[in-house]
């Protein structure tokens, strides 16, 4: 393992601009953090380009022959980590996803809070969802806090990220599937009309909800009940109880 | 409306330390924040001490005459709110809730995420439960980020503070409750046997679950299916799920 100690080395700089959009799309790359999601990283197809290291600190399990590693003292494994206290271990890995396939999706329109876009990819995979289709304005996958709340499921899922979410959704829609926009305005969930086994579920901004041009493509309008005095659900709450089941 | 300019007159020194959970219990007393949430509170039947309100800032519905209300420079308002933008409106509520009363809860065993707690009685108002149960260490019920996370339901629900959950509950038992312990080596949720009209779903903390003793006084033991790799779902997405499911 190669031993880096400066905050000036190159490489120390271009592991930390991976925090930003710009970093990780000018080196075609991202960086997780923690023992789990670096070891769901190794065994995932993923490409891990580098394994960083804090000092003294014991991954727990083998690090990878065919991988470079590199140990860093606490003062630079900080300065690359988003975290406030940083477990020690970190991959940089290609900014390839797997494309998207099979016949459940949840789609984002616009969800723009980095925590619901995570939660809701970790639901998806746990309800039995096949992939996750993003809007352009949504908070980008490869940030380290929607990294973070995925729980890994990012290794596990699909992904298509479309310049135009309508005209994508028109495609499937005209491929048989069910395009199911969640709003509040929508009829009942409950009593939907019947889906097609292959559907897309669509979920809107947190604060605007599913946009007039995708509302358009649509082929159900739902909302869940709103009981007591609540107008609405949190974006996250709503996509995990409607995923869970469309998927029963 | 009378004007308070210093940051050192003891009335805004009482009003920021509502930040913290002992200046609330000494004070017996919260604040909430935002048009939304004051408007609420007047609308509801909870006791409003006192309204604060920015210098300038257009609340947009009547102030009520019965309440005193103070005028604030801008850095004496920033200085008793939590958030980082103020609106520009608050109010000082007596520290009362509602008492439990219904047939359908949520018990919340050490959730200690303010987020998670928000969000499930949030949720839970939304889906017609009729009450929150919290254990001795959930987050506070009255922390600002709670508070804000429940969108105002926190003056729709009713509320238990159990010093002891676990004989809480067995006494609910007694009287011919279901309890319902959400749990990962739980059954499957969705092939439950028969849920008492009269339930309490109780959900654990986001390391550990439900604890032991809790547990024990469960009369159903059910987990969610987790399909693809995940291994488990954020508490407020469980809560979410299951709670919408059971009063469907």
């Amino acid at each position: 393992m190669e031993q880096i100690s400066s905050l000036k080395n190159p490489r120390v700089a271009a592991w930390r601009s991976l925090q930003d959009r710009k970093g990780r799309r000018e080196q075609d790359a991202f960086l997780v953090e923690g023992a789990r999601m670096v070891r769901e990283a190794l065994a995932s197809d993923f490409e891990v380009r580098a394994l960083l290291v804090r000092e003294g600190f014991d991954p727990s399990f083998p690090l990878p022959a065919g991988v470079p590693a590199w140990s860093l003292p606490d003062h630079v494994f900080a300065s690359v980590s988003d975290t406030r206290t940083p477990q020690g271990i970190a991959a940089v890995l290609s900014r390839r996803v797997r494309p998207l396939s099979g016949s459940r999706f949840v789609a984002l329109d616009t969800v723009q809070d980095p925590g619901n876009v995570g939660t809701i990819i970790r639901t998806a995979d746990a309800a039995g969802l096949d992939g996750v289709i993003l809007s352009p304005d949504c908070a980008d996958l490869f940030s380290p806090k929607v990294l973070r709340s995925t729980m890994g499921s990012v290794f596990r899922m699909t992904f298509a990220f479309p310049p135009d979410l309508p005209s994508f959704l028109r495609s499937f829609r005209g491929r048989g599937f069910s395009v199911l926009s969640s709003q509040l305005d929508g009829d009942p969930f409950y009593d939907r009309r019947e889906v097609a086994p292959r559907w897309i579920l669509v979920i809107g901004n947190e604060g605007n909800g599913v946009s007039g041009p995708v509302m358009a493509e649509a082929t159900h309008r739902l909302c869940l009940p709103m009981r007591g005095g609540a107008e609405s659900l949190n974006a996250a709450i709503a996509a995990g109880i409607m995923m869970y089941d469309l998927c029963r």
